[in-house]
């Protein structure tokens, strides 16, 4: 199932052919009217170190299945049962993607019936004893119009020979799972579990992370209504500091290992002076570092707003033990150690600062998607049933450079992404900041001598 | 100064009439052209037990000025200076206040000058450096767009008679002083002040909290806006505990006296099944007690959302010391009281819950005022002009029961308002979330026994 | 049934005791707990000519039973059967109303049954073939979320006695009735054709009306949301304006004969420069014509903003023909009007204008209610129930002054509220607008020689 | 300047290099201190018949100069002036766009100043006296806030001659147009004309189309947020259906040549049924028509929502004489054809039908930017300096599949981007509303068939 790559002996031009596995030949006529269907010919992209990491912005041209109808699909409709399951944090659009589903999947093909598997992998575990409703679409009509996941959710592995034993039982030939990283691993171990035992079964991710950390996904759903709250928190943050003599505002925002929202806020709403991501190492003290930067800024100006992603500055602290339900390590937090820093720093330099500090984290993510993220989900969630029902499997839809195409999971859980710093994108954030350019590590070359030296 | 009561002999109709002190005798035309001025007899009104506390029900009446603009005012406008001073922590409309003052002392007195003190009361003290700024109909045109206040604030007093020097540096007849309890107070001696030095000011409070708790004010500007961000938010928390097992949803919101924002944020999103407020004396365990009652709300439904105002339960923890800036006692930190007590509590039933905690007060206090908000805002700020160009002094304008009125400062500030749990409106908070009604403290009778045995 | 006059020989205190007819004597114990019940002793006010129309600005006393629960109720709640029928346009909240009033009877008082009548007076009407459908708390759990109806609705009266012919079939004992001027009347019609035939029924409308025109109602539910997007619109206007030489823009809001949203919106948000209402008899031409005022504003700011409710000017154009389904006149088109008279004002003097058009009337009253409106049509309709379930009949639940109370049907039809343009209120938005006093018919003088000489 | 096409025979890898001229030869060091600067590379994409047109929907290759600093520019910074117009109708994002270019050339280069042309191409022309204002960091700091254009704007062409008279008046050499169609060809126009008289000018345009119909242009600034209005219309239309049996919502958008807005908020709301878009011919009557289709719907569902861009239908009615100033066709009113035709219908058939009609237009277009185009608009604006300073010219900025890239005025303005109802794109919608698959003249097939019958 790996994707497949035709070296051309043009190092720039390294064309990487992905396809993706079907679950059978695809024999039966569509129900599908249309006279446009699409076809698996790959459709051939130039992808730059915003996608491929590094520092040479050299595109390179990869090819991947468009997702959309087929005019042959494998599964019989009236015979298909679906699932969809739903794992991890909330993100805005999940019902969207749901209600898409069993939209297409009822009212397109016909199908026997889609299954709603509740509160995550725990669902399909007998011991948690979670009811799996039954979805129609007048059951979901209305569901995009909420945040969250009428499904729930949970956290960490199951074990797959129990996911795949319940697949069984249920009769389901078409498994949908919309999750991060950790789901689609399972996705994979599910799937390949299914094909040991000779099932036909196929699974089909839809990548959810609120990160927008996904390797080879320009931007998760729900990434721009996330952006938009997020925004809205850096304008309160501004206003409070603007209200009190040399106030602070500090915004904390999501991102583990990569900075995209806060990277991508600051540019929406101009009012942030610093940010902070995972993606740069930055010093708090000397030149070049943000304490004096930010004394700097609030003397020639009378307040300041900070951004921090919640997994920056790693580096400054104390290591961690252990990890959360899902495997991911158990951050610092940045937070709390920044504000001890800059109420240390000032009252050792005897100025007076008020500080205000936001969190939040979970009236970004629990709102329902605005206008362009619901559309974005809507079609996740047709190309999702149309790959299913052609048959294919450990793949996921996406939406790369405006098209959507098939993934394979292989390829998207390779790494996770990160924010390219070399990139034209984190030039613009500092362009956008102007104070920026000013703080060490924020730039690619301090950021790889950071990596020498420390 | 102070309101004077005749007693009628009817215990449940004791008069109060209300004469705000005059800085001097009002002899000149005022230059505004309507036919219908306002004069001084007093409007009378019947005020319940929510307004004047205690069990008994029964209404008084009370009698007041009303605001608006008088035929004869006592300053000569172009001879008039004003000044603006914001005190203490943001809410939502101070700019619309700001802008309304300036409007009509500007267009409609056609005064010498607006001045902007900038931070507090601290823009008064020359030690701290800050510039005074002039105010023009330009240069608040579009300051309602925005939270916060463009004069900025700070907390905590500042001696009376350095005020007093400023004002007469400045040449200032009329100030208008917006803030809370606190700054009221601190009006009360600056205008003391003037009139022992023979000053003629006229200082005007325009109250603003938050909380709510201001003596005698239905409902504080900016409040009607908080509830609305305070209602997203639980709306979120809702979302939250829905996407779990057994999820729990724990909104902080303000009110450090009385549990106004809690209460009415309750009844307008539905969603909350736990209000706590600093006016019910609750127990944690036992019968009657939160915790089992939150675990038989698991048990039964599988999510709940507690609001919990940031001056409940005080009663549970320990003894604090030290006040802030303003003089507010520090209060014991209750959601992360509540959030440990949570945790032990199902541990040791072996019920795994999921927790998340939503803090959005900043969000709630920093953003602009809501239509309704603005008219409310934009006419007290006409009134505080209008009654300051009569000459009037030691009072604050304010909004009572639909009618704009003047009370003296003396009243406001006597003491804070609180829930009146005895109160037809906490009956219907206990309606609205239905569970309430099964906590020990959420009813008078529980309450006063409380009282009594802790 | 009508009001009792006591007339105390002082002009400005007649005191009006109002008592709501019971349906029976209450005998029941109340199945609620509280222990603050409500009785029917009734609550003093003082009215001045905002509610009770006239140049005279004295208030007067008026008393009126308060809404809440009793201690005695008449209807026994496992035997009781409730309907819901709304009626007329649209209006933010009707279905928060609709979700409280069940709620209230079946969490509260566990009645039989809660009865939909789908599609307003048609729905009792067995020729329209409407379902009855069954309103349970889980089927309107969510409905708040929602503008509208989920009842739907229709215009105009049906016959009263095909309605209590229903309400026998259907066997309903308490009929709440949500809408405007002809439901209310519609509901007196029905409930003394129920008394003819001895029936035991309880009728209690819940005021609705956008235009905020129905007697001794301060603001209608759904009024302020209403007044929100009034003011987006005006903003939208206003940017309009700006954006072209001498822009002009024009909104168009709700107000057949009375101005309130109009004269509301204006004060919000600041940017309409004339506002024209029902309540005033402006002209176009001539000294304090709008016309040479609009050309005025432009040669001095080069843009304007005109509000116009769209019942105003009618005066001006041509009679009218004909009533719509609801019985009500058919407006002539002021705004079309309006255009063509500016269009040619600028055309003859060759004054270049750029015109932009705005109605936003279904956007406005089709959205769901904001936080504030949410928690006033909560209370309302716990206060309906309260009442019905107590016998009492032929009365709306309202809110006066920041109580609610129980008012006839027959005094709240007794006349529309009009914008009374000698009170404080409209000044208020003279005052806002600036503009506005150059204009004649704006002042009361102007209205009333307005009166006598056209 | 024209675009060079290099033809590798391979048909569906035409390559196309495309070129910007340039004022001069670049030979200053920026004052920018990235490390990674952007050098004139061309980036390949691959475009399908979603950009290119046609029923072929095999990708073609074109590369792209892509957008950025330049390490060597042509202009001398504090020797530079810049000026920036906007002309024809409002789009959200505008002021965006403005204070990036006065942000970037001001802190980014430090350019000698930027001069705001006031009301479109009429500021340039001296008979309408239309003052230049100077533009800096402060008085833009805040513009993003509110919507439309700081600027004014006018419609309509004015002499290139004067234009570029003006321009050597005011000394300018980077002149920013934001603008649609007419304003891009204009733009061409002034460079040529400012080439002819050797004057170096860099021209940069920023395409601005709330239609979203320029070439080439994935999707112009502002989009996303007409779209969110837009669907928050379609939701009101919705509700007001639900309230009335057989309701009827009909919603006017924008789209003069096409129906991207109709389209995109239709796969956002999923409450529209039936969309009506100029690149379909649909026809009312018979087999296939509209109104028979409603009627289904109708019957079936009791409501129906209807979304008709204002191009739609055109073939339906009368010719039109003349253009607007912007030289646009005059378009025949298509939705109160409709409301006639199906008014006319219904009465035919003696079917009761309630038809609520929306026209969000100028609430659309006239409001603030949402995140997401705020970011968009940003680095469009950085983008237009950078491409000015390193003296490119007759070029527009604009982001290709998730790239911004340099393209020739020439390539933008050959033709209206239409949206290609043989794309994948459009069959989404049709899977989105389910509907329309019913209604003749959706599909392609039978697109082409009207094309030859007609």
């Amino acid at each position: 199932m790996s994707p497949v790559s035709h070296n051309t002996g043009n190092e720039n031009e390294i064309t990487i052919h992905t396809k993706i596995d079907r679950v059978g030949v695809a024999r039966i006529d569509s129900p599908l009217t249309f006279s446009n269907f699409v076809d698996d010919t790959p459709y051939p992209f130039f992808l730059d170190n915003e996608f491929l990491g590094g520092l040479n912005s050299k595109p390179r041209k990869l090819s991947f299945e468009l997702a959309g109808p087929r005019k042959k699909i494998y599964f019989d409709p009236p015979k298909t049962r679906c699932a969809i399951v739903t794992c991890g944090g909330l993100c805005p659009g999940i019902n969207d993607v749901i209600r898409s589903i069993v939209m297409e999947a009822a009212h397109g093909y016909g199908v026997a019936g889609v299954l709603g598997i509740r509160y995550g992998l725990q669902g399909f575990i007998p011991k948690y004893k979670h009811e799996v409703v039954e979805l129609t679409p007048d059951s979901v009509s209305q569901i995009h119009q909420f945040g969250g996941t009428v499904l729930g959710s949970s956290r960490g592995p199951q074990n797959p020979e129990e996911v795949v034993d319940a697949l069984e039982r249920l009769n389901v030939s078409c498994l949908f799972m919309i999750g991060g990283d950790g789901t689609l691993k399972a996705a994979n171990a599910v799937s390949q579990e299914a094909q040991r035992r000779g099932m036909r079964l196929s699974v089909i991710g839809v990548p959810k992370t609120i990160d927008n950390d996904i390797n080879f996904i320009s931007r998760s759903f729900g990434f721009e209504t996330a952006v938009q709250k997020a925004s809205e928190a850096i304008q309160c943050a501004h206003t409070e500091a603007l209200g009190s003599p040399c106030g602070i505002g500090i915004v904390k925002l999501m991102g583990r290992e990569s900075g995209f929202i806060a990277a991508h806020a600051t540019i929406s709403i101009k009012e942030a002076n610093f940010v902070l991501i995972p993606e740069t190492r930055f010093s708090l003290h000397g030149k070049g570092g943000l304490l004096p930067a930010l004394e700097d800024r609030l003397r020639k100006r009378g307040h300041a707003v900070i951004v921090v992603a919640e997994g920056a500055g790693q580096h400054l602290m104390q290591e961690t033990a252990g990890t959360d339900a899902s495997g991911n390590p158990i951050l610092a937090d940045i937070s709390h150690y920044l504000i001890e820093e800059i109420k240390s720093y000032f009252s050792k330099i005897e100025m007076k600062v008020t500080l205000k500090y936001i969190d939040p984290s979970y009236i970004i993510r629990s709102v329902p998607a605005n206008a362009d993220d619901r559309v974005y989900c809507g079609l996740l969630g047709q190309s999702a049933v149309h790959a299913a029902m052609a048959g294919k499997t450990e793949m996921v839809v996406a939406k790369l450079m405006d098209r959507y195409v098939h993934l394979p999971l292989s390829l998207v859980t390779a790494r996770r992404k990160k924010l390219n710093i070399a990139s034209s994108y984190w030039r613009s954030v500092l362009e956008s900041t102007g104070q920026q350019a000013t703080l060490s590590g924020m730039l690619p070359g301090d950021f790889y001598s950071d990596e020498k030296t420390e």
